[in-house]
């Protein structure tokens, strides 16, 4: 019994309202619901990305729904298709984001590793790394 | 221009053993890669489910992959089937891990959180509460 995948993916981060710019603008996500000062939630394919401010969801919510909120600079990866890497590093350039890292694994696949602004490792890998397509 | 979806979700753990016994056992998730003392990867639907030790990703690695780690309690969801809420009751339930809320959505979506070993907090939530099948 399994199941069938990942439906959220959470950060965190210090200013919620720079963040949703960050992720608007730069990855072109769309905001799917958002409660000022708590968090931001996106759709991203057939699953959400959320963005948290720990210092809010460390306290009991209204809802009674768990606690939870980490400090330090977390990691996401979204897809980038074998076609679209030099596109991508047009887009980054272009909205002045600074490329951390440019890598290529072993098995050929390929990283853009960035920073949003609370500090978090976000990238952009080809997902042959993990020998899917 | 947008990534058409996550591909990485990351938690980080302090044990990474215990981690992934639990998350093998209570999730039937399958380890696709792990470097003992630094992380275990696993394959979860189209994507990976990455865990990480903190104390060694804030740490330069080898490759020059860049540093991230993050302290506290994260949150992750995986999907649950419509059909399948008392299967994974019963499941929770048989291997002794305490349901630390159900919680029933206005919008008519069911969620089961949990703890990880780590702490992290962890549900299983009908895809509904999205808006996706």
């Amino acid at each position: 019994m399994q199941p069938p995948r990942v439906i959220e993916t959470c950060l965190y981060v210090d200013d919620l309202e720079k963040a949703e710019e960050f992720y608007s603008r730069v990855l072109g996500l769309a905001v799917y619901a958002k409660l000022e000062g708590r968090h931001t939630f996106f759709r991203s394919g057939d699953g959400v990305f959320l963005l948290f401010n720990p210092e809010r969801t460390r306290k009991a919510a209204a809802n009674g729904v768990p606690t939870h909120g980490a400090t330090g600079e977390g990691h996401v990866a979204f897809e980038m298709g074998e076609d679209e890497i030099d596109t991508w590093r047009s887009k980054l350039e272009g909205e002045k984001v600074e490329i951390e890292l440019e890598h290529t694994w072993p098995n050929g696949g390929f990283s853009f590793y960035f920073r949003d602004p609370a500090g978090n490792s976000v990238e952009l890998v080809t997902p042959c790394i993990w020998g899917l397509e």
